[in-house]
């Protein structure tokens, strides 16, 4: 695994990453991770891998745009040192074109959405051992969709950035494509958005796998 | 995977197992099988075996003896008509003993264990295609510790009785050992019985190892 | 319009339906008739044409499907003597297979759906001076999705069912039609079934044109 | 109908406009533009011209004055760019006189009523498109009730506004008379100004036959 | 004053006498017996005539008519065995035949509601020292309104029944009369039914000095 | 009556005076003049004498001393331009002696509080009508009494300053005399402070025959 | 001390036992006995002779009176078949008579609690090792009070009781006469009656003195 | 007993003080010394020597190790004027070190414990009359576990600075010794670290044993 004992992850982005975390940092007893695929992975580093006390801290915030995350990066990532970050982030950034098409000011469209994410990847890269990227999503098998291509068009933009920045790269949105395969989106997600444990567990095996996480050692 | 499409699998337990689970059943959307090692379990099987259509029901009630199971199991196991269950009891019938012990009608001694045991086993065997025990546990390092001798008793009944019914059997406490080797209790659960999701991740792993999960497929 | 003055509407369904009403009857004052299309359609019976003195009373309840209905219909229609009863059923019938697929007893297949439906409208017409049927419907504008699929062919039973007994007949899914082509689903309905007020005016105004109500009058 | 593709319209008043709008601005997601009128109104621009993508803004507030409208309206009003403007103000300026008679400083009397309401119209003119001036209204049939004829005096200002401005007009009081004569007022609204769904339709048809909307189109 | 020390007086009616009264019997410590006329009276009685030690028992429950004052009568009046039976009813008789016009079978017109007072106090006259009946009210000063002129006939049935039983009699609507030129209704109850504490004052008032109760002893 | 027609009275004090009164001031719809003895002086006034249109604000506060009463005096009485004022305090200056003897800070006493009751009044008597000073009292009917002996001597310390300034003066000790001759202490207020009902209408009465209240009128 | 390893004893009595403790049956983990002298006397058993595994379980119930004891004696009592009983009731028998006087069928008078604790207390015996009498108290230092006076009477009749049937006696009024030389009721009780833990500790350490109870052993 | 008459006491801690105590202050009425030891101390100060009047007030803050207690000396200690001191503190300080091993943040090694908390006794005995040092305990009977070894060090350290400054001196872990040897620690606590009221009751009495209290003056 590309993680060593003692390091410090710190996991970004939205209500996928968020979860009911623990305010203000998203660590410690009980269900200071949230419930979602971040506890997931805190939880299977530690009972498989228990002799390397990785230290996990969730920064998700429901409702988060990579614009949300810009103005809290210095406090919520940078003032942590972390030796890696993982950043999941775009669902709202597209999600408000979408669900209130009126609101403009809410909506984050690709052109700021590539340059912030990667002002963000590029500012942090010196102080980290590593970022992971992982695509926003969307639990929609119609690729079609208005809002599924809008999605994968922002998926194709984390990918640039990854391979531009040199950082690991997650297809969530793949990750997912057996899943859909075999279970209608309504038994994964009402919205099509917020997964039910099924899908958080489907990221965290995605990003598992990843980092190089040996189930069965 | 021991398991086949569409069969169900009722695991029925304690608070260990119930972990807040819907009622009546605890199957559904969103949190109905709780938020213990059966949702993991359910969250890896749907995740990692979509096309498989597992139904996975929790029926654990917080503060249930193998007394309790008794008085309730032929509407909650086998009304159900599953084809496999599993079950985890002991921790109750123990910690009464050692937490209330002037209380004496609240204690279940080994014997009735034992007889009752193998009696929900026996009565269950001929409509089922298997069942898995495991075993109560305790999370105390120290083997001289009286809670934790009494519960390797309580656990070595249960092989005990799995060994003479041919069913499979997990030895959780064992399991815990080397995660024990490296995490104090108090980082796992403050009581050394109810454990955080790491605890969890642990019983759900040793789980799907018996049943012959491939994480990797 | 059809309705005469005093005449007494009863309108049955599901959560579509149902939007908060007053147990156990939904009429009365304040929001007793609920907040959905029942409560809209309401307020323009008695804002445009309060000379009629229309009685209209919301039965529906959340999570019924037609199964649902049959077990209640003599309480909950015949009781209360309408002389006019809408019905719209059909969406937890066919959510269901899509949501929880492996609960199956939830399941309502299509031959079920049909007879029950049927028996209901035969049992009714003699007693009352008409019926509304309304088709269930999914706000996913691909037509190729399968539980759009699904819901289609249950809409076209109802189709059916209205012609057979000659009863009023609204198909709500193609009333959603236009708005879905300026409109995209999570604008109407973040899980595509529940809509906000929008929906329920779409749904009202199908209705109230059936039933010839007159906006200028 | 008066509004254009994408154009944004500001619904401002009192607790007839506000009812549990969203703060700080009544626009977006499920119940945001609150559940009286507004929300009647904004239901029926998108169900039957979802085409046009209007922008409703309820910027109500139970309790208000023209005073209180006076202090916000630079924050609530100007600052959000309208290209349209509604105005509903007036219940309280004349109920405070009658409901509180000794606590004269929450009375606004027509004077400055007149003044006020004529210097948030003249200064919002310049820089929209149209503003929509409605009456206040009571519902109390006898029109020689003291309140009733206060109320009848605020509104002939406000219709004197409206034709010394060239803005449009409506007068609600006048569209509640047919209801009124059919309906006792305890059946619209228990206190005879906080009125019921139907009522909230009588003043929204009103609003939308003046604006233009076209039912059956 | 016509009580006697020790004389045990219940006092039955709707909401206007109920006022958050305590269940099963509106007496004892602390508001036991209402926030209204009702425990005006007690704490009027105790602390102006402290030694006669009058029980006063407040038997109203919001929302009562006549005919659901005769489906408890026996329990909630005889099996108290009172030495004095007040009644105020009648309100909600009227009351739902203009607020819920379309709700028939709620209505208690005015034959029913002469017939079943007449019988509820024949039935009780035999057992008790004495009856004092009061008029329902309805705080709308214009005499020509509808639902007055209603309440109206029905106190003047109150009134009949006085006489031709022989009972004590107090014109609520009277005693309110002096109060109406001065406060307009809204400022007694917004709903011109349930009057605030100056309204329940006036009607202690007008109950007290039917009685003999002399403020100034 | 010493109050003529729009004058205003504030009436400050202790939690006898509050009550759950209204905040920021006690006066306006439904409860806002509390539930003790300013709500039924209120109320008898307006029921009584509607014609004088009185505004009466009560200004008492939970806990307060007479050394609180100094603090806010400025903003809580002068700054309200009251024609009258009414004061009643000093229970809690002399409770805390009894009921937390070791918290010395939490005492006033009897020179503090006669100095600092002494210049709110002179402070206050130029720019208003007059000014009423009632006793504390404590509802224990033993004189002998160690904190009924206190409160006692408070009591003449305010008859003193009424004396000297010439205020009104309501001796409210005296005025409880009558009634605990044939009530319990326990029946009026279990902590012999905080009375029922009863005695806060013993209280609105004694207040209301020094000022020449007619109930007779 | 009287009590020996393993024994049971039954504490039951009215609001001064129970305080809040656990149903149906006052025993257990956390703050099952309660939080007053009950729960003291229990952690004092177990804190200083932690050997003899003493079984305490309160079963006091707030607002009893001798005659509720009765009526639950056969479940609540004896059917726990206790080594030992302790009695503490008569509160409520009084205080009724003082603070709710009209009531007259609350109220027990002296004559029916003679008879009543008798049969109780005779009843018991034959199975139990002992019984503890315990007088009811009241906060009232003056001794010409009418409730204490009262209070005394039925704690004349609780000691004639313990003599007459040889069981063990506490004069709880007694052991609260030092602590009454020093502090005033309100610092114990703001109702005389419901002691804080100063005063629950004076019945616990009378108790404990009575048993034998040694603190420095 | 080493306090006199109208002395003031503050203890300070962490969870073991706290326990619900009232803020700012935990001293007054009812439970405002929370329900630890600290009222257990109060209850007995005041039931056994009621004529000292003691000022007992109750510090502690819930989580507190003694760097958190240095940032609050000054306010919450040297401000108010104490007589005595009493400190018990350090739990959290190991705790922390093995709930959350990954925080390193939130622990307080044995380096920062011995030289704060010489810093606070140092900075505190010349304005006291004295202190009392209470080690922090464990209810873990295994002496190898290896948080009780940690625990014992930090009691080590207590001592070692109450012998250096001269102060009073409690062993709490060795008081709990003969408490553990009868009873298992579940059934005293939970977590092994908040004792039920038994094993504060054990705390109490060790602390007044060494204050000199006597149980049977």
């Amino acid at each position: 695994m590309i993680f060593n004992k003692n390091e410090k992850l710190v996991m970004i982005g939205d209500s996928i990453t968020d979860v009911e975390r623990k305010r203000p940092h998203g660590e410690g007893r009980n269900d200071s991770t949230g419930k979602g695929y971040v506890s997931a992975v805190n939880a299977l580093f530690h009972s498989v891998y228990p002799e390397l006390s990785l230290r996990v801290i969730n920064m998700g915030i429901s409702g988060n745009t990579v614009r949300s995350l810009k103005e809290r990066w210095q406090t919520d990532v940078l003032d942590l040192e972390p030796d890696w970050v993982s950043i999941m982030i775009g669902i709202n950034d597209v999600w408000r074109q979408y669900d209130q098409p009126t609101i403009k000011e809410s909506h984050v469209y690709i052109d700021e959405y590539r340059a912030t994410l990667d002002e963000l990847v590029k500012q942090t890269l010196p102080s980290v051992k590593g970022i992971i990227l992982m695509t926003p999503f969307y639990l929609e098998p119609n690729a079609n969709d208005p809002m599924r291509k809008s999605m994968d068009e922002y998926g194709r933009v984390v990918k640039e950035i990854a391979e531009k920045n040199n950082t690991h790269f997650i297809d969530i949105q793949a990750a997912f494509q057996p899943v859909l395969e075999h279970i209608y989106p309504a038994a994964l997600a009402w919205d099509r958005v917020h997964p039910n444990l099924v899908g958080h567990m489907a990221i965290a095996r995605a990003f598992l796998q990843e980092v190089g996480f040996d189930w069965n050692r």
